[in-house]
């Protein structure tokens, strides 16, 4: 006998990821770290293998009045937390027009309402075929219609054309769809859009919204923006978001987990951009019914964090301490692209972020070969993701070989 | 325009607890705290008027390596957590059968994924019509039939009649239906389910089970469980759970909020209790499946602070300073009681809890003349919710006072 209801019952098995990783901790347990590449989990991780925690974030936790833990953030985020997480989020690059961001857990709590409140049942999600699991799982979990199109062309370019496609056969569809794009530093690839690209993206947008019986949402998963490149050059496309049409609604995901190393706090938020004010007080209506339905309230500690840092002598120093943290993201991730290219190695284009990725049907089998050698990555249909936010630059040689001498065994 | 879908679209306005509580803090700001009764947010708080955080739990956080907080927390939780919070919840009542705990943000988190995996859309869910106003909410939320019947007889006596009433209406709408209580210590009323009224409860759903084509489930929020009497009195009614028929699931939604006052940790779980393995490792299934889509891992320092609490010279801490509370808040509710009955202010029995109730169909324009005078509580459609979790024993005496005076005006 099934007592769940049938939309709720799913055979999934524990999840990939989080399950490979504990066979990463456990080999790590087994026979030390050293003789270990634990490239599964997202987490930046320093050269001994520790997970990386910025001490700007958490000495302020630790100065932190014990009654500013253990209350309750009001249930849409506290007012200075959502006010910061919008200037931090756009610097510079702040788009024009009515802005407002609803507290969440992570970045997932952000989606997770994104694709709730704009997407009907049957309703098409639009992603690239490359993407973090979970988008899709949301979908099934609340029978939105996710579809998938073509992210890159043969050779790795962005595949506009099979993105405009997806769209134009969304709307043929239904009268609501959503994109979903995650860039910068997008999660499996490490790609991210060019500005140019951004704008092809926003015409078809714009273009398609002509129709004012369409309602057309844009999601953007933000999660690695900081680890995206130098400076502000990464959040130039924000500004994109400005002036946009009213049936045209934007939605950013921010998230805490990586920007702040603050994973297991989970704290993020949706933060939505439209010309309309009446649309942003609808949004932020909608997104904290859910957050009342499904989590009540967020993270108050680590929301509370975000305003101690907003003091000048605590913000340098963390802005030094991301900083270094992307320094040394990019050391490996330099060092990964040189070796893959003297291993004949084939690799999506990396720009930033946690992952690198090597296109392959046989990434099952080779996964597996790799764990037997202690080298832990997640495979997936498409190919094999690489944690390098996990691997010290030392290892990164060694695992690119690895990968090599599987991927061009045949 | 409208850019939400219409199924959440909203126009709730602020959550009244929370929007009367910034109203309360901005009359402390103004007043000083000594002119000012906040009996409106269910926290506990000194007689100072501050926000209680107890050592043990929170030295736990202070002394906690800073990996173990930023890390995830595996999507069910921390194994060691959800075996802690079985034996803890249950005490020397474990129900016979098989069980299951998965980690969720808070109770609501729980809560919310009880009626979404048990519930189908237009299914009923029955709950007495005083009630925790999320509840009909998360009904809202996800298009299930949120239904109340009459909690109390005309002498506040629980209805046992009316329940079954509702059950079998419920049964005749629809093949599935869940029951919802809320006990011990009821919020918002203080009351608590009796033994005897337990055996009622389950008898009826046990005759209503014989019906094979037919599935039940019991959903139990326990969040005042540690405010609801002494020693393990209040846990007896879980034995209760043990060897019910396979059609009957019971959930247990259990809170860290306010028995390890952390609320803003946002740390609960749902136990499922069965007496078939299969539809346990279904429930663990779904509820996975619905944490990694609505939040993707619960806060991992508050699972790592219950893990951690258990060692034996912390737990021992941990238990005198939660019978300290328990005594304070005590103090209070005998001392409301008391002069209530001198007052002649009629109130629903109190058996424990944050909360007395003052029954009056005229709550909303009393609550408001209280707020003249700085008093602030929580009015209802069935009457007035006075958090005494927030009141010094000092101010009761006029806290049942001014009730009395707008109450029995006429």
């Amino acid at each position: 006998m099934v007592m769940t209801i049938k939309k709720a019952t799913w055979n999934d098995g524990p999840d990939l990821a989080f399950a490979i990783n504990n066979r990463a901790n456990a080999a790590i347990e087994k026979n030390g770290s050293s003789a270990v590449i634990n490239a599964a989990l997202g987490t930046l991780a320093d050269d001994e293998g520790k997970l990386i925690s910025l001490p700007s974030v958490y000495d302020r936790l630790d100065e932190m009045d014990r009654s500013r833990i253990a209350s309750y953030a009001p249930i849409e985020g506290e007012k200075e937390y959502r006010r910061i997480v919008i200037d931090n989020l756009f610097g510079a690059y702040k788009p024009e027009g009515f802005i407002s961001a609803i507290a969440s857990p992570g970045g997932t709590g952000a989606i997770r309402s994104a694709i709730f409140s704009y997407l009907d049942r049957g309703d098409p999600l639009i992603c690239h075929d490359y993407y973090w699991a979970p988008y899709r799982k949301i979908c099934q979990e609340f029978e939105r219609d996710f579809r998938t199109y073509k992210f890159f062309t043969d050779d790795y370019a962005f595949n506009i054309k099979a993105l405009e496609e997806a769209i134009c056969e969304g709307l043929r569809d239904a009268d609501r769809i959503a994109l979903l794009i995650n860039s910068p530093a997008n999660n499996p690839t490490g790609y991210s859009l060019s500005d140019d690209e951004w704008d092809k993206v926003i015409g078809i947008l714009k273009e398609k919204a002509e129709d004012k019986s369409k309602k057309l949402t844009l999601i953007v998963d933000v999660a690695y923006l900081e680890f995206a490149g130098d400076g502000d050059e990464q959040r130039r496309f924000f500004k994109k978001f400005s002036l946009l049409p009213e049936n045209l609604m934007v939605i950013v995901c921010f998230s805490m987990s990586k920007s702040h190393t603050a994973y297991g706090l989970r704290c993020g938020a949706a933060v939505g951009i439209s010309q309309s004010e009446e649309i942003i007080k609808e949004f932020e209506a909608s997104l904290s019914h859910s957050a009342r339905c499904n989590w009540s309230n967020g993270t108050h500690v680590a929301q509370n964090i975000l305003i101690d840092l907003e003091k000048e002598e605590y913000k340098k120093v963390y802005e030094k301490e991301l900083e270094d943290l992307r320094a040394m993201l990019k050391r490996r991730a330099d060092l990964f692209v040189l070796k893959a290219r003297e291993n004949k190695l084939t690799m999506i284009p990396y720009f930033g972020g946690f992952f690198t990725f090597i296109p392959t049907a046989r990434a099952f089998e080779i996964a597996e070969e790799l764990e037997k050698e202690n080298i832990f990555t997640i495979p997936q249909a498409k190919g094999i993701r690489v944690a390098i936010c996990g691997v010290s630059e030392k290892k990164i040689p060694q695992l690119v070989d690895r990968l090599a001498f599987y991927i061009n065994e045949k």
